[in-house]
């Protein structure tokens, strides 16, 4: 298991992981946490590990590119002191290419995402005790030629880069997504092939469970 | 693994069923196996063994005790066709003794809780090609001599017993909570001892599946 | 132009068609039309051919699919005496199918498809003065093998091929969205592939105007 | 056609532009268009030409008079860059003389609506790539005896003076509903003489598209 | 005075005289006469002759034609048991043809306005003690050539003709607006040129109380 | 006639006055006159003396005491340039003693009654080319030694005796309303005693016309 | 004390009763004995003396007379099978005629009052094991000679003479109003000298608690 | 009895105190001593004892636990000079302990809680003409060795201690209700163990009644 006790994880998105959680940070009662896979993945440990005592935060933000990200960083994330900071960003800055042609000035290149997330990286990694946990953008389409997936996919390639350069977890979303695409069409999952409803958000809590070391058959039930 | 592909399971119950699901049947498009935890069990079936084509239809009704169960049976539940019933009742059998002392008509005694869940059983088994799975119902109080936990435990040895003379499989979801509670107080997973928030939630779906065999390892992702 | 003075028109069809119309008939004051292709429809015509006086009713409803529709075609469409009916159905037979693969009983076969067109088009064309008017089906993906397409594409040639049969002008919507699909994507047009927004529904309105012979430079302005 | 790949085209002017539009800037998703004759012409644009990837922002504000519009010319319309800026106002000016007589302060007289159109034209032509569109206020009133319709017929002089000496483009709207209203009464287009429904936008998206050398015969279908 | 005390006055009519009334009946405590001119009689009638005891109930009906109060005259008047019936009907007669041409099921001829009226007048006389009041139906349009004006004002002659062939008291309504729109522009008064605000309700209730012989000096105050 | 062509005439008081206006001036479209008695003496005056182009202000707020009215005089009466000032106000100087007996911070003596409405009168008389109308506060009981009625009538005096120091028009309200209460039990007019429904606001509006020589026989109709 | 173990007390009554309590019956979780004076009776019970096992059933229902109180006795009374019944009706009997003059067919008489009451007491007295408790309708001003007070004081009497007749026991609500009043302006305990707030709630249920012996310094705490 | 005539008394705490006040100050018309114990506290003086002229102000504030209420006394207490402040506070300072384990900077420790206390009370008692009266905070839960109970019962004892060292009354209102408890399951007084229902607040009123010498036989009736 990646975290020790008492370990205070942030995770840090756009809509997917907001999931209309509460502000300023997504924890606490009252379904704080949001609807969506980090209130699953709180869930999880809380039922299955609570002597770990982990500390799950939920800092999405609805809309966010990783510009957006970036500029609210030091105050949503670093401010709160984290230990593990969790991070899925990516899908604004090539949808608004894709939805909204004309306004161009809302467009992320590749570049710019590489840059703003290595960034992002070197300034947390030093400040926190436990580390970061890196997780691709995904859009639910397998088909690999559709402009919307290839273009995403150079920001999950991104992603996977940087989990190697810095040896960081990973969580493949996208990849994991993609086994399950094999099989469910979007549709079952999604509606915008973004947005995940509950069968998606089971698939992203898995994946990332995987990732973090949770022992499924050693929890408390 | 209990189900076999194409399988429908029909899962009756209350409150913690129920979940805000959608009517007549919560199954289907735009959170209609409400969101508690069948819609958990739904959502991990379909996004770790989706080949399994597994119909979960939650046809839990808020405020039932096993008397208003039994008069919705035929028509919630027999009707339907299910491959496998799963049933978890008897809280408010229990409840309206605890909380409306005046209200004496609407206490059910634990003989009458005995008949009907026997009559239930005996009336559904032959009719499904699956069979049945029993869940206790729970109260999250450790103390055992709490007097509404002591009287729920009565219904609850009532479903282990059948589950017994019967030999069907069994979710001993108190079992499961009382470990849980050994570790959290109970107001962290519920307001009221009774609903679940996504904590209790996740407990109540990983005690279902570990009684149905579901392996997490063995899952897609 | 294909309508004389004076004639009613009704379109039946789907959510596509209804865009939130009024009930019982989409017609008249206060947004009665609905939102959709349909208002714009009778907006050109009240608006550049005034003198034409057609009679726009919107007869869509949101979820039908053709096996729906043909249960309501007596009284919404033969029962309010039409001169022409065009109609646009068959994507909801196909969508359940890709959105709710456990619900079997809501997926309707191309079959039934084609034996439901074939009658509602003998039943209907001896009452009409006028005639009818087929439209396609659509799916905003262009990937010819993407699976749902490639079902609603056996919709379609249902349409094209009962056109021909019987001599009825055909709206082929989806092969006009498939030139638009070369320059825009479809996020740009529909949240969902499905339902259009304000461009897609100048798309469908403006192919269905040049079906029926609508002259933009022979209106009024 | 008058616009040039990439142009940003923004239409300022009172509630018929305004259309409920989003805010701060009337475009992008969500019907940021609001619901009226811009969002018809952006529809046509980006359907029939969307190789043109013209860029269209709403710019009408609800109540505004010429020296309401005036006041914010700078903010909204200056400062977004546009390269045409087309401009539909004056009924405002009018409309409160007769509909609030004692509120003598709301009343724009024709002179100050000579003036600030005339400045407003000064000061933007230099800064614009494109130019400028000038857009007759209207009254879906056919007499021209009618003492509000020959007061805002003044304003109408204006913008065609203004559209002579500087030799731009004229949409001459009231014309045109001149002709519709030949054929249908008011209250088929619009409550109270000024706002347009579906039939009236039709009309006004017609007449600005005629000006601006849309083809519908040479569109993508 | 017309009335004598405590006479049942029942004022019918179309959304003019409903505005918003309670049903089943409009009279009694909580506004149940509506915003409109009625209330404004029964006010004044209790304020300045509360020992006339005079009731007044209000029969409107938003959208009603002749046709449609003819269809529940026997209803909502003659089973109420009035000693005075007031009426003003007719502008939706003519109304739909103006705003809703193309469905001409909802016209309703002046034929039809004067056979109706006529046998409605023919058989409340007889069962009234006090008698009937006419209410031209109006349209604040002063231009007598417009179109819905003239055709209005055919049903206003109808009105005025039944008021001398039964030797019944008439209430001029158009005559008077008329006089007001020599001085005010008719958006002062109604959006619509039929729904009058306070200052049009104000026109019409002295309009009524002039003609039932109202005296504003001999009043309590 | 009090008023001369084009006069501003502001009507400063309490909730009675207001009536749920507009703010920040009571006056103009969208009943922004407020449901009350302003908007009924406005009304009269444009129905029946359109010529006189007088502009009503409702300057009520609901709740005010004559301290409160004070507090806001400048900007909401003097700053607005009225030629003629209407005023009622002081129930609510007195209502709070009667219904919150233990917060006598709220509770405003006879003393500071005069001493403010002397005060208003003599700032504001030298501003206004018209002049200042007194308007008695009224407690609709008739039991003069009712208390708080006793009490309020020690302000109702203050209030005749400054109209007869300064010569001032009065509109005695409350001598008005007791001519009523002889023949209707005050639960006709009003649920408190002080907020009048459309009967008590038919006498508001008659009462004020008659001190302001409003002739009801040479009006327009 | 009057009750014995596990009485069923049910109070019927108008809106002073009503409270808005739950439908059907108000009695249970959830506010269902509304939030008046029967909910304060209630509480008391439960909390000073929970041994009791007083079970306290809500049936008022507002805007009753004593007319609308018999034509539901049987169902919401009687077939309730209480063992005691508490009742305070007669409000409405005279308020319609003093709020709602010219509605005479809403006006009771003393007579219809009388009977009425007589005949219910004669008609439950056989059928409850405990017994019947009046209770007097009130109205909250001390003047005896205000016309509502006097005309109500007239079914306070009836109730005093029938309390004798019937030897039953007597709530004297309007006397011990009456002592309150001596200290208290009405406009402090309740808006239209009718509904209590708080403070009346409180008496009433002090003055019933009196009647039945409820012992203060008895109960638990 | 403790009060002098006209005193002020100010009742602090958390949510079980504030039921939802009026801001700034829950005292006044229209429930704004919110809907708990505090409302019947004061209904009871003013029925009963309407010649003390006890003034009661509610300053509860949901969520506050000492240290919340520490920092707000200046302003909402002080600074309102009141002749007697009531505190209870308390179970916020634990619930978040048990409810929200992973947030420890809400937790706050028995130290701080005693130091806090005693710091309110000798800052207030030199400024206070009456004095202070405690309150214990409570836990509905009669298991002594319930955690959160027993971890309660510590900050009972603090308030306890205090009002022997400082010689206030106290009420304990935690001993009252465990009398209750003996007779009562929680769950009929409160939903959470914290939050009392109608049953719930009768017993704090009359605990707190008893404390402060309310006689229940002297008052007015």
């Amino acid at each position: 298991m990646l975290f020790s006790p008492h370990d205070k994880l942030i995770i840090a998105g756009d809509s997917v992981t907001d999931a209309s959680r509460a502000r300023p940070a997504g924890e606490g009662l009252f379904g704080a946490h949001g609807n969506g896979y980090v209130q699953m993945i709180a869930g999880f440990f809380d039922a299955l590990y609570p002597q770990l005592d982990l500390r799950v935060v939920n800092r999405g933000n609805s809309g966010d590119s990783v510009r957006d990200l970036a500029a609210r960083w030091q105050q949503d994330v670093l401010d709160d002191h984290p230990d593990w900071v969790a991070v899925m960003i990516g899908v604004n800055d090539v949808w608004r290419k894709y939805d909204s042609p004309h306004q161009k000035e809302q467009h992320v290149s590749v570049e710019e995402y590489r840059e703003t997330m290595t960034r992002l990286i070197e300034e947390t990694l030093p400040k926190v005790s436990g580390g970061m946990i890196l997780m691709t953008p995904y859009y639910l389409e397998p088909n690999p030629s559709d402009p919307m997936r290839a273009d995403l996919d150079l920001r999950g390639d991104v992603v996977r880069e940087l989990a190697k350069t810095y040896a960081l977890p990973l969580v493949d979303v996208q990849k994991d997504f993609d086994k399950l695409l094999e099989h469910l069409y979007s549709a079952v999952i999604t509606w915008d092939r973004v947005h995940p409803n509950y069968i998606g958000c089971s698939l992203i809590c898995k994946s990332f469970l995987n990732t973090v070391g949770f022992d499924w058959n050693q929890g408390l039930v």
